[in-house]
């Protein structure tokens, strides 16, 4: 994934709830990218920015391709670890990379989204100096 | 639940998907209200309306209450049926009641959700004419 | 609601999620049945015991009623807490009672669950003496 | 995607729920995920054998990559048809391919999603003689 390593990475919590489980008894797989929502919410937080305000600015991150890999199933209760970085993939586009730990530091699953940057109208535009600046 | 007996019903079906089980092997509890807004959504539709087209209009009908009671466990795969009524229950809200069975006839949960009358600004507002006339 | 004003009662925190959101711009009705969930593992965490070793040990306490009155709406990226208290109910019942607030303490929801001592096989049991002592 | 062209394609009908969509308006993109799985249930369901079953069977097929380019939105009450197909990737892995199509005929999203055969235990096993006849 073409990351850079001098990004800043966050890090961010998540417990698996009763209703992320199935029948087989693991996370389901889709919840893992509700958990990349918080981890990228997280990671703007961290940079000083919010999602919130930044669509109240009238910036839009819409996710144009998402991809995940698992690796170990989680279970309910565990509490997981993500890390996540996120980068300036072209003028008009961002991407976010995510590593989900387990507590014994296994890694669970690893993924990427990328995003369009929209107007309020839905109409891609090119990021805004602010968020540019937030993703190097 | 104070439905009058005279209110039409509905019929929907919902297939339990995988998504909605948990680690115990049964459908987790909170789905059972999403299967309520789908039902009450075929509801609106036998009797000639969409909630989408509702809401274009100018009206929303948000939840204020909701009630379920669980009664037989419903399982992945398994085919449900909900019977769904909606009544008039003040000049400004209305109250559907559901039952969901499950495939050999037996309940699998009950419930109701009431709902208010909302403008466009989010100001509660008396249900107009035509809502009236659709919750008789 | 009966529950003794004597119950211990534990606060919980959780963030309003994009994907809780809905078109209205609020946060979903279901969710909260959700977040009741996420509440009572930690009012039972607090209490010195997990609902996963709960379950280990042989006992579940799936939902039989579930009850919220929406107060008002939460938007994406709120901070709510949610206040929690359980009481046994009966000889094979506990009950839990929630309180859901905005960041500004006003009350966004409230509600309460019922739940059944079931054993491994599904069926209904006493309330083991560990359970009894814990939900006092 | 190194799908077949002989390869079976079954066509899935989703309509979207109110729980569905978030504060953009729009479907949330996990949900996408859970559609494909309603999607690749029915087309085994088409192939005359049932998830269910192949799970009583003793063989499970959990997810081990998932990828889904969004390309248009999709919004509340749309009915949405997913076309599917699955093939034997390897002796131990199965692929779906997703198109998901709005009622216009234009192209949503599309994905993929890659699958091991595990056994009762969770354990890699080689595809049964059943499931290797299913995904030609």
């Amino acid at each position: 994934m073409p990351t850079s390593h001098t990004s800043p990475i966050s890090t961010t919590a998540v417990r698996v709830r009763y209703a992320d489980t199935d029948k087989m008894g693991v996370a389901y797989y889709a919840n893992y990218l509700v958990w990349f929502e918080v981890a990228r919410t997280e990671w703007l937080r961290d940079r000083g920015w919010t999602y919130r305000e930044m669509e109240t600015n009238g910036v839009m991150l819409p996710v144009i391709t998402a991809h995940c890999e698992y690796l170990r199933s989680s279970h309910y209760d565990d509490l997981l670890t993500i890390q996540t970085t996120g980068v300036r993939h072209s003028p008009v586009r961002v991407e976010f990379t995510y590593e989900v730990f387990k507590a014994d530091n296994t890694l669970s699953a690893r993924g990427s989204t990328m995003h369009a940057a929209v107007d309020v109208h839905g109409r891609p535009c090119r990021l805004p100096g602010r968020v540019r600046e937030v993703f190097q």
